[in-house]
């Protein structure tokens, strides 16, 4: 779907780019046709359901290319797609990429970009089967589809939360708000920074828990836990109170109080792209969920309880409920 | 993956129009969860790979919203990418669809453009299962998933033309780039223009040639036949000649000889956006593949053969050599 040929470029076109990133590419399991055809081809391991995820990222509303370098941009561009086949308890299987390319980006900003998305697909075992390049009139505009796929009775889904089931996280929350805080006034805590320009999909962490079937509902953090929790509570149809004294707060996060404008259960509760997971459990998975997680290293918390009324509220110490100032990012449309 | 929370609209944010999407949709075969978690889950019927593609479709660079109203732009959006489904031989089956919407942007035009969308959806038996959605802050940014499926020995890729097969294309030619100068000049033949904005992808002809084994390899028209059997015989490792006296010209198209730069043969050749077929086939079967296209309807006609050199040329009728001006779309980047 072309407005017209004025933009031909036959030396660097479309056709160029696409080969140079499908040089690159590693192939795993379950392709059957990747890059350069009208369609990729795979396959489904036996017996196991697809999941299917879109992300559209545009310079300056997502990113900005004054903070995100390249290489770190792309590994995030494909870890967030990632993080939502996590968030399924399924594996990554293979993304598409696409790309609209404005006038007068530096010549190494793509192979830069393409070299951190790749990586991240070597690390999760996901291959790049295809995608789309065009020019952009504006910034730089991406879209990554991923596919993932999982026996249907391990996936996980947001509607399976039940009143009494423990509500948990992974890692800690808040660190990415605290770092969009920090990079807007140039400053540089390498943890705090990285956590939100290079995010961590849970892939294992996801797949312990679906596999032991230990979580009835699960989602990742990308708009705050109280928002991302009250998609579980609103598709479960239960509620939940979250207590702020078990926030799991990073010891970075903890020792920037300054950038903090009013408490630390501000950002902990509502700042966006943290990428952990926000899962319910039984409250009879308890010890069985601590060692799992011990396993792969992660460090998970239990942070409230699911009720049966709706509503998601957050408590302080002293049981008062805590007001939240903003209730996750939504994009305006 | 958020900038800042300064884009927040609750009231018509982005849970509302994903809300009001999903309502929408009428859920075809294989949907196991649709819109509203964090992945969409589908399951392949039985012994069938999966096929994947995507595009991505920018204001100004794809379309203008003076040419393509928003019912249209719509249905042009989905039947671009089928259309790369039905090139593989393939079934399609599900979609995702993300929008990042500027501002200004008509209240009506979102639900004019999904109302497009959806009927093309469903005219395929297709499922809108996902998506994403945010503000964009220059123009209006799309981006197509396409699902489909096939049975293994049934999927036509571009790499299976062989020497002395035949070379077919479905339908007439340059119908969608002679739409493009008229609607530039905002002229109106209904015929001309629909072709481009309301392009018809090829499914049935293509199941059926993929069904019945007749094609070897397979291409939809998106950037001109020279360049789009270009690339199967790239891919192929093999060249071809096309007989531009061949050429299928529609009746519309022959009528408007003022807009016609050169001879009718460039924008046959080399004008983008036509979407129908170009196959190639063993000369053996030519009449069963006349007599299947017969039955559903679609015109059908060989315009060239496939040589064993490398090399794609057009010739005249006094067999010299046509220079063609431009091969096709290449979009800059």
């Amino acid at each position: 779907m072309t407005l017209s040929a004025s933009t031909a470029c036959t030396n660097r076109g479309e056709f160029g780019l696409i080969s140079r990133i499908a040089a690159k590419v590693i192939t795993t399991e379950g392709v059957i046709t990747g890059i350069g055809d009208d369609a990729a081809v795979t396959e489904l391991s036996a017996g196991m359901q697809l999941l299917t995820s879109t992300d559209m990222l545009l310079e300056d509303v997502h990113f900005r290319r004054a903070w995100h370098d390249p290489y770190r941009l792309g590994r995030k561009s494909l870890a967030v797609s990632i993080s939502d086949i996590a968030a399924m308890g399924a594996i990554p299987r293979w993304a598409l990429l696409s790309l609209a390319i404005p006038p007068g980006l530096p010549p190494d900003f793509i192979d830069d970009f393409i070299r951190g998305f790749l990586a991240v697909a070597s690390e999760y075992r996901v291959t790049l089967i295809g995608g789309d390049t065009c020019s952009s009139r504006s910034g730089l505009t991406l879209s990554v589809t991923i596919m993932g796929e999982q026996f249907p009775d391990r996936i996980v889904r947001r509607t399976g939360a039940k009143p009494d089931d423990d509500i948990w996280v992974t890692g800690t929350l808040g660190d990415a708000a605290l770092g969009l805080r920090m990079v807007e006034k140039g400053e540089g805590d390498e943890f705090i920074v990285g956590r939100l320009l290079d995010p961590t999909p849970r892939v294992s962490a996801a797949l312990i828990l679906a596999g032991a079937g230990l979580a009835s509902a699960m989602i990742d953090i990308s708009d705050g836990l109280l928002a991302d929790f009250g998609h579980i509570a609103e598709l479960s149809q239960v509620g939940g109170c979250i207590r702020c004294s078990d926030l799991p707060l990073s010891v970075s996060f903890r020792s920037h109080p300054a950038h903090i404008t009013r408490i630390p259960y501000e950002l902990a509760l509502s700042g966006g792209e943290d990428y952990e997971l926000c899962f319910t459990a039984d409250s009879s998975n308890r010890e069985k969920i601590i060692e799992a997680m011990k396993k792969c290293g992660i460090a998970v918390t239990r942070v409230g309880i699911v009720a049966s009324s709706p509503g998601v509220t957050a408590r302080n110490p002293d049981g008062s409920r805590f007001q939240v100032h903003t209730e996750g990012f939504t994009h305006l449309i």
